[in-house]
């Protein structure tokens, strides 16, 4: 039995004609002999509509019925998706969550998932029987129905390929895979065939919106290897995987871009021991992840401290930072700016010495201006003007020879 | 612990401002002590969107998928409900069919209850927790979802009610509860304030549309006494149990309409055993019910068959029975003409002749003719002419002096 996972998020079974358009997809697969499982999402728009209602109740829903009432978008996709197979001759059947054995843990609206059993799929699959499974959502120990928060799906779906030993699972999406760069911003930008989970993984957090990282991160520390690849053509996608022959070869993998990021310092911190390590403490305590940190060389024992935060926890950070530094800290919080955060990305980089010297250089010739810098083992980014974004990203994807 | 059900229909809870209103009626018992299960229907609307979904895809959905589509009406209710609830201070908890262990068996969209262990709905009640039970569905063998088909929600909570051995079971409707006769047809029409199993069940089967037979019929199998009142008023309602006291002097309870039938007639049928048994056997088989049955003494070995069948089937009946007299079985299709049946229901009857009589002679002074007649051992039913149905049911109402 040749098993298969296929996904397809909200926009791709988002009304009913294209709910019919992804069967006919699938029954092209299963004519071909392979047992398939369909992961779905609600249909676009539907979970809007279900919190709109639920915040005409109630400012703060109760976390547990939430998930009840966002349940019912899968549930209502699974059943349209199971009538448009079987309307062109598909046996299928649905599974919720929970039957399909998705066990989780952890809040409501952003559990985890404990184990995957798989409930009778093995069974319904040797039956001859498409199976679709509603993604997103599980139930804990408790009998309650529980959600994974954004990206569930794909999760749902790379969880169930693991637990079901499947060939290959397929993420299908509104892009054609993972790109050297966002197309829109290079005109050259190539699909990338195949690359790594930690790759993957810095690109997802890097600003390339392909995927959610948490999806990637279960398939790396579970070895489940998928492809995204588009829901409106037939061509193949970017492969995800462990290893990827020939990759060390490649010194930079891709190039991304986050505008989505507020650049927070602090200057005239006082430079003892403690002082940077309780801002983040309470950067962390106000639920505020924090990206990029740069932190000068003292002079007269004061340090400045600049790191980035996503633009929607700015507000949160400065406010937190502020009462902080009332208590008597020490500094002063300056001005926070928008910023454009470039990445090149590359398990290359860990081999081949010269990445950085190549990127900077570039963007000098360029004629532009790097604010922060940061590291990690196979990703350098620097933060920009948020103006120079774009030229940036072009002149990095340009001087690692990304393009076509 | 005192343990109450309140059922809420689909016009009940048909939107947000409703759903809260429903919520401040929970509180108010809830706040007098009791333990309250609420159980719920999908919103008023819901179900035929989400149907005319289903239809745009198939054109006869799969069953199975029909009733997993179909769930997610009440899901969504009960999840908004409790958040209704919780915003008014009163801790809710929420229970989908399964999850209440409400345990079916039969075919889809019309599956029975099999069992209700009622889950942990006991534990939460202790904890002082409303629980909000999902109507209409539970949960089969195989651990499919299933569904009760019409009046579903009313047997949900009926059920319910006998397995947590509640203390009163109120149906909330749109009316106040159940009156001698359609108040809009007889304005001086009264609400009855106590009514047995057996003379509900005729009258909800005779045209009063208060409630569907299913779930009376399992109220009087299974003795659970309940109670038909209206979500939006404060008065007591009409209720529903084995005995009510000094019935027996009550002749005539109640007075029903059914304006929603066909009466079919076969002409000439060959007078010999079987040839009746033949004509409803084929009835059966197109799965229409037959209702008032009336034949003649044969005259020259020829007799004449007729039968009332409910108006959506007639087209079904007589395609049907065309085809089987085309076979050879003897006798003519007669015309079909619509009716309307008024019935007078009573357990008084048992033991007072003389109903029948009265009911007659005031129908044959008001200048009606009776069509056909046929009686049961709590109920006197005839056809009249569609236009006569509202003067007979004046007419009877008066008779028995049912008025205010």
């Amino acid at each position: 039995m040749t098993i298969v996972v296929k996904k397809f998020g909200g926009t791709s079974v988002g009304d009913v004609d294209r709910i019919k358009r992804v069967a006919k997809r699938v029954k092209r697969s299963w004519s071909e002999g392979n047992s398939v499982v369909v992961v779905v999402s609600a249909r676009a728009g539907v979970t809007n509509s279900l919190l709109d209602r639920a915040y005409a109740i109630q400012k703060n829903p109760t976390d547990r019925e939430l998930d009840v009432l966002m349940t019912c978008g899968e549930q209502e996709t699974i059943a349209l998706t199971c009538m448009a197979l079987d309307a062109i001759g598909v046996p299928a059947v649905s599974r919720t969550g929970w039957q399909a054995g998705i066990l989780t843990e952890g809040l409501h609206s952003k559990s985890r998932i404990r184990e995957v059993s798989g409930g009778d799929i093995r069974k319904q699959l040797r039956a001859g029987k498409v199976v679709v499974v509603a993604g997103f959502q599980g139930i804990n120990d408790s009998g309650d129905l529980t959600t994974f928060g954004r990206g569930g799906s794909d999760l749902s779906a790379i969880a169930l390929a693991g637990a079901l030993r499947a060939k290959n699972c397929q993420i299908f999406t509104d892009v054609e895979g993972v790109f050297t760069a966002d197309p829109r911003i290079v005109p050259d930008a190539k699909k990338i065939d195949a690359i790594n989970y930690e790759e993957m993984l810095e690109l997802a957090s890097s600003g390339s919106k392909v995927m959610q990282t948490r999806a990637v991160e279960f398939a790396q520390k579970h070895n489940i290897p998928f492809e995204v690849r588009s829901t409106f053509s037939t061509k193949s996608g970017t492969a995800v995987k462990k290893k990827v022959k020939s990759l060390e070869d490649t010194l930079v993998s891709g190039v991304a871009i986050d505008k989505n990021q507020v650049r927070v310092s602090i200057v005239e911190l006082p430079d003892r021991p403690g002082a940077a390590a309780a801002v983040f403490k309470v950067m962390a305590s106000a639920g505020v992840v924090v990206d990029m940190i740069v932190q000068n060389v003292a002079r007269n024992s004061k340090a400045n401290l600049t790191f980035t935060v996503p633009s929607e926890d700015a507000f949160r950070a400065e406010k937190a930072l502020r009462e902080h530094l009332k208590e008597g800290a020490g500094g002063k919080l300056g001005k926070s700016t928008n910023i454009a955060k470039i990445s090149v990305v590359g398990v290359g980089m860990r081999s081949h010495s010269g990445v950085a010297s190549k990127f900077f250089e570039a963007l000098a010739n360029a004629g532009i201006n790097m604010l922060m810098i940061s590291t990690s083992e196979i990703k350098i980014s620097v933060a920009v003007n948020p103006e120079k974004g774009d030229d940036a990203t072009r002149v990095a994807h340009q001087a690692f020879g990304l393009g076509k």
